[in-house]
Formats: structure tokens, sequence, C-alpha cells
């Protein structure tokens, strides 16, 4: 049976992967993470663009059934292009986690944090107003994140005292749902709760980009009914040691087999 | 006259633009930064060597003369690979560096501080010993320092907190030399110097890289003896306005009118 394709920028994407392998146990997987171009969130929309274009024609290679972007930046930049390329359907993060958001809001001011490219693209924000105009919301890039999510740094002085500079506008502007609009936040959670306060509901788009994808494979009568274990493949343009030192981490258990291939 | 070639990953070989400009200040130059697949330091050697190449064939079609390679990844991965297959001639970083740390060591304990693929590679240990086996050498990789370079946090107690992390080892070694192994890290030099005591020397090698640039170019005949005012072109991969944004950080000064090309 035809497997869902999965990809980001490098490791970050693995959080989804984990969600999915949840909620959909049945289905093959086929990861790609673009490591040897890794980090997306600095660069341009037109050079997003590109690397998206090759990365879905890697997976398409692969006889995927449905794609997963688990890429903030890719899908707040990127979605409306590549969703009018290409016929396979398209799935991104922005706009489940905009649902989870504003369904869970009680005083309707949503903080919203990732890249500087996802923060730029004020994806996030018009989503959020264009389903329910009457929210508030605030946006901003947290750079340092993604390297000290990368180096383990997940706790301590050091990222709490930058989290709480990062997040200062936050809390002046008293949200009460933020979304950790970055496929890497997921791992400082605790840090970043520590900061907004207990009473602050933090927004990880995983669960519902899964069971998005479950509800369109549903529909389109493409759900797996095979009685085989599922198959989970990793591919990477670079460095797959690195990519799997890193991503259990992100999976919540190892990587075997990380392949390494030269599409881009 | 034809120029002078440099590339970098991305903005960080401009430190060693500001010092060509001092002591070359007839020459034309050509930056190349390949901002669309920033950073290196995380990649492969292979993944690191095609880039080079490409990026070198860039410089080429520029029509240069020579070609400084201001970067300490690819200098320690890729240098005598790429020495090989061009006839022009390459600078790297390397060799210049770990000329002036054996110089002014008193005590042979000599630090090294770069990203994980400089570190990993072992070219400066290697360069050290090769020109003087009493050398003793440590070396550890500051993954953090780029980005905290890149985001201006180049001061506070994170930073300090962090830095006193990964420079324990060299406290503990003794070292009284310690070369700056990645472009990036001068910025951070008033912070490395507070966790290392004043008393170390610290080796930030663009300033031996000019003097080699000038001693090839003089040997070869090739020195710029025109009168007219030198001029300095940038080019990117992606971004130029991040570039131009961060540039004048690296190089003392504005960078105006970088251009973005396509070449990867």
């Amino acid at each position: 049976m035809k497997p869902i394709g999965v990809f980001d920028s490098g490791v970050g994407g693995l959080t989804v992967v984990k969600e999915l392998i949840r909620q959909l146990p049945g289905e093959n997987i086929v990861y790609f993470g673009d490591t040897a171009r890794v980090p997306y969130g600095i660069k341009s929309k037109e050079t997003v663009i590109r690397f998206s274009i090759e990365n879905i024609l890697f997976l398409l290679e692969q006889d995927v059934k449905l794609i997963c972007v688990a890429c903030n930046t890719v899908s707040s930049v990127a979605l409306p292009i590549i969703k009018s390329h290409f016929r396979v359907p398209i799935v991104g993060v922005i706009t489940p986690g905009v649902r989870e958001a504003v369904y869970a809001t009680q005083n309707k001011r949503i903080g919203v944090i990732g890249t500087r490219g996802t923060v730029k693209s004020n994806a996030y924000e018009k989503q959020i107003k264009q389903l329910d105009p009457s929210m508030k919301v605030v946006s901003v890039a947290c750079p340092l994140f993604v390297p000290f999510a990368e180096e383990g740094l997940l706790e301590g002085g050091e990222v709490l005292s930058i989290a709480r500079k990062y997040l200062k506008p936050l809390n002046k502007f008293g949200v009460d749902t933020v979304i950790l609009g970055c496929t890497h936040y997921p791992l400082l959670k605790p840090v970043i709760k520590k900061v907004l306060g207990k009473d602050v509901t933090l927004i990880d788009s995983a669960k519902q980009v899964a069971i998005e994808v479950k509800r369109i494979l549903a529909t389109e009568g493409l759900l797996n009914t095979d009685r085989k274990k599922a198959s989970h493949k990793f591919y990477v343009s670079d460095n797959p040691e690195w990519f799997t030192g890193l991503a259990a981490r992100f999976l919540g258990a190892p990587v075997s087999g990380a392949r390494k291939i030269n599409n881009v």
C-alpha cells in the first residue's frame, strides 16, 4: 500500500511523524529531511518554494499517496504555490494548528512563535482572522530556539533567560493560548510553559495535523487496510549519522537506517 | 584588473574581506556568500566539497585571479580536494591561523574552537603538529556561537554562561593561545576573552590570511597597480536583505547592492 510522504528542512518534522504513527499505526511512511540545506527559517520565500518543489518531486518518486509538509516555514510561505502545482493531496501544519488554537482560546488573544520566515509571512495571523475576525494575535520570532533544540539545550538558566526576552510581548499582550509554530519548539515546552505560566495553553500542531491526514485519507478511501506491519523509511540529503543522532529526541524512538540521497 | 574572489557559507567571511581591504586597498574583490545553504558547519565533508566546487565555478566566471576560502569548515574539510581540481591559486584560513598561533604560544599549549565540522576534521591539530610536533592541542566545538553572532547576541549572561561551558576544557588544559577557528567568532571576542582570561592570546586568522594573499599576489606578479578606486562586489545565493543587514557587523562598514544569483 502506498505510503504517506512527509518532508521537513531537517529533523524537526519527526515530531509530526511521531503523532502520525500514534494515530495511524497501520500507515507506511516515507520521511525526507533536507539536511544539506537546513535551516529554511532564515531563507527567502522564493528559495523555500524551490527547495520544497524538489523535495516533493523526490517523495512522488517514492509513490506517496499524500504529502504532509511538516515544516512551518514551508507551510507559511510556499503552501498555496505547491498545492496549485501538484495533484497529490498536500497537508501543511498551519491550518490544523490555527483550528486548535481558535478552539482553545477563552479570551480571544492568541500568541504565535516561529522562525523569522514564518513570522514574516503572517500566515498564522491571516488564517486565524479568516476563521474568526474577532481574534487578537501577536507573533514573535524566536530564532535561537532551533539551535537550542538541536544542541539539546532544553533547560537551564541560559535558555530560560532568552525565552523570557523572546516571550515578553506575549505575556504583555495577555495571551491565553500560544501556537508553537515550529516543529522544533515542542522540545522546549517545559521552558516555554515556565515563562508563560501554567494557565497558558500551548498548541503543538502535530496532533491536529495527524487528525487532518486521517480525515483526508478516510474521505478519499486511501486508508491502509493491509494487516502487514507498517514500514517507516527515512531519507536525508546529508549527514545520516547527525540525523539519526538527533532523531530519537524528536521521534521519541530511535531511527534506524536513515539513507542519504543526492537529489538536491 | 582581475579581482580577488572570496567565498564563505554566508556572512562570516566578511571578517576576512575587512582585513583584505585594510591590507590591499587597491584590489578589486568579488565576494560570494552561499546564504541559500548556510550553515556548512553541520554538514558532511562530501556535501561541503560539492557546494565549494559550485561556489568556485561561480567565482571563476567572475574572472578572479585568486580565490580566498574565507570559511573554516571548507578550509578544514575540502581544501586539498579543491586545490587539486583548479589551477587558480586558492588560499584557505587554516594554515595562516596555525602559523600565527605557533608563533604566539609561549607554553606550547594551543586551543582551537570551531564548528563541529572543523573540529571533527582535526585539520588545525594536524597542521599545528606538522609545523611543530612538540605542540599540545585541545579542540572544542562551539556550535551555538554562530547563531549567537548572527542574532547579534554578543554579550550578556546567557552567552557568557554558555561560553564558560564550551571553553572549560581550554582553561583546564592551560592553553595560552586560542585559534578562533570560525569566521563568526571574532564578534564574540570580548566574551571569549572574559572566560579565558586576559593572558590568553586570541588568534583571528583574517590578518594572516590577508598577509598570505598579498604574498602570493606579489610573487606571481598579480598585484593590482591601477590607480582606479577599487571595486567590491557582493553576491549571495539567497536573501540579499538579510545579508546586507548583517554585513555591517562583520565588515565594519555597510555593504550596498548585494546581488542574488541562482547558481546553486
